[in-house]
């Protein structure tokens, strides 16, 4: 295994009844709060003007940016930027899933800035130590933002999806309130859980050699909970256990918790970025496509134990196999919680999606190199790969 | 489930090559350190001159609280605060395992009170929001007391060991490095594997009704950790992987992240503080005495299925048996890996311990009511259990 660090300072209120506390949390900061937020559904359920209360309530000022785009584009969180410099504001309050969070991370980190432009720090790859304090009141389990130190933002002009990071984009604090994604769609429930799925199967023991066995079972304890409880979420939205359990996996997924000692490795989330950032297809469905097909690719002799102890350790595959065999016993599993389970449409062509620039997302993938991973991956590889999901 | 905070902004530094970025993490606090060790384990294996050279290299000054006691007495942690207080002390440095982290814990609180006593804060059950910085380099996996806000302090003359806990007593920084307890002694090598997988049980489903599923599951991986890594460790004193398993299980433990949602129970660590207090015995050999009496003393109908589980997810006992069979059986696991496995005495006889303290020790134990839990143990129940135990 490798050093690590862990040093996750985000203070989780979680439960039902912990959104009162909100306004506590924002006073450490100031009075001047930015609410950033997606398209209409906090309003239609309610939150929004539970929020305005709450604020109002404690004497805060309320600034507001709406609209954000499920993939939260440069020019939105530049437009944040510019409101946090002309109003002076003290913290951004990100209210919604992780689009919301992410945009939220790129305004806070722009209005630091002396030009409040974010790009040059996202394609620059800039490690953001100095960024507005981040607040996050979380409506959807899937991205971890709510927990971690990375948002993604797209460039819409350069078809580019990159990844933000930095120890002051961690949110201060979190309100994870299952409840708040009683209302969510199935579709984004769908996507979601299986977001959660991929971020820890992109750590696992697929990272390649560095294992850490307590790091692994809890992996494993992670996904099993996520395919457990998805079906449950989607039979019955209003299931607390379920929302729960898949809510704190979200955060649990990418705090860090579970890549302690391990390779961080990223294979699907490179290539689904290159989805996203071209064809703006929702990101969790683009893992689903792509997981299945990525394990059945990199299967060989000297991956098929690993695939199988995924298989048997999260899926039940029986023990005893051969390992070709079980880990094949393995993909199927993971291609039925994608496609049948959760019921997510299985190629591209679904969205439309040719080869037309399988070759131009291929090279951007692979931008810094080989993707890591227990078996790496060449621009040819990820340009196999986006066909087989056809 | 019940709602929950998860804060945790301990810094970790994990692994083999770390302690070389100690200095910078207590350069953040100031140049004044009182370092506080036990014994002379740390002089015998070159620490202690690793830890001087460190510190001096960066122009730091060094102050020295020596000797701490196995359950560390309040009169120590008092004469570290004093310490604190004539020198002007800025960060307290802990050096060995979770006796030395505690009295500085103790020291950190009680130099910020006038009169330089800690046992008032201790025996009051006041939460800790003030105290000097505290920093652990850890030499022991087991108290997880190098990532929690707790630390337990013996007063002798009352033959009280009570934990003293607050916000402020979470260390700062700890330096984890699996080596350091390369040296450990078999015996308190198995006693600390011991206290890790009680401080998980402690709170596992056992806890009561409040479960939540993903967190249970996680439970059960670091339990069955513990379990595979601790005959390694005693077996091969310096295999890595065995000891970075279980420093790292020390630090989850007791965290927060394995007890999230769940009711906060302590059965067997609240009646082991009493051995402790009485007879001075180790923490973690008083829980292995304990653990499967107490099981077995709160098997019935209603709690068999609990205890069960943790016996197929934790040692492999067969699914299918009726729940009170499977129960016992479970029960067994328990003892052997505590009087086989990990080869430690199972009486209290062993140590010279007769009952006639015990009824007073039941006392103390339920001087709070009840100690809750699957079943919740009266003062009768507690010396029952303690006679099980002679």
């Amino acid at each position: 295994m490798n050093d690590f660090i862990f040093h996750n300072p985000d203070k989780v209120y979680f439960g039902k009844d912990q959104l009162r506390r909100l306004p506590e949390e924002l006073a450490a900061f100031g009075t001047k709060v930015l609410m950033v937020y997606g398209g209409g559904s906090i309003k239609r359920s309610g939150l929004y003007d539970e929020m305005r209360g709450l604020l109002e309530g404690a004497g805060m000022q309320m600034f507001e940016l709406a609209g954000v785009e499920p993939n939260p584009r440069h020019t939105t969180a530049n437009r944040g930027a510019a409101l946090c410099k002309e109003n002076g504001i003290d913290v951004v309050l990100a209210v919604g899933g992780g689009s919301a969070i992410d945009c939220a991370k790129g305004v806070a980190a722009a209005a630091k800035t002396e030009d409040g432009d974010v790009w040059p720090l996202v394609a620059g790859g800039v490690w953001v130590t100095d960024a507005l304090p981040v607040v996050a009141v979380l409506t959807n389990a899937a991205t971890g933002s709510e927990m971690d130190a990375w948002g993604v933002i797209t460039n819409w002009e350069t078809n580019e999806k990159i990844g933000l990071g930095g120890s002051a984009l961690i949110p201060r604090a979190a309100f994870e309130n299952p409840e708040l994604s009683y209302t969510l769609p199935p579709y984004q429930t769908a996507c979601g859980a299986f977001d959660i799925f991929n971020h820890v199967l992109d750590n696992y023991y697929l990272a390649g050699e560095a294992t850490f066995d307590v790091v692994m079972e809890m992996q494993e304890a992670v996904m099993r909970a996520v395919v457990k409880w998805a079906p449950v979420a989607l039979a019955e939205p209003e299931n607390y256990e379920a929302r729960a359990n898949l809510m704190w996996a979200s955060s649990l997924a990418l705090n860090t918790i579970l890549d302690a000692g391990t390779v961080h490795a990223c294979a699907c989330h490179a290539m689904e970025h290159e989805l996203s950032a071209y064809y703006d297809i929702t990101h969790g469905h683009g893992l689903a496509i792509l997981t299945p097909r990525w394990l059945e690719y990199i299967l060989n002799e000297q991956t098929a134990p690993a695939i199988y102890r995924l298989g048997t350790a999260v899926f039940g595959v029986e023990e005893g196999l051969a390992p070709e065999e079980g880990a094949r016993k393995a993909i199927e599993c993971v291609s039925g919680f994608a496609f049948n389970t959760l019921g997510l449409e299985s190629t591209l062509s679904h969205f439309g999606i040719d080869d037309a620039h399988f070759e131009d997302m291929a090279k951007h993938a692979c931008a810094d190199g080989e993707i890591p991973g227990l078996r790496s991956l060449s621009v040819d590889d990820v340009v196999n790969i986006f066909k087989m999901c056809r």
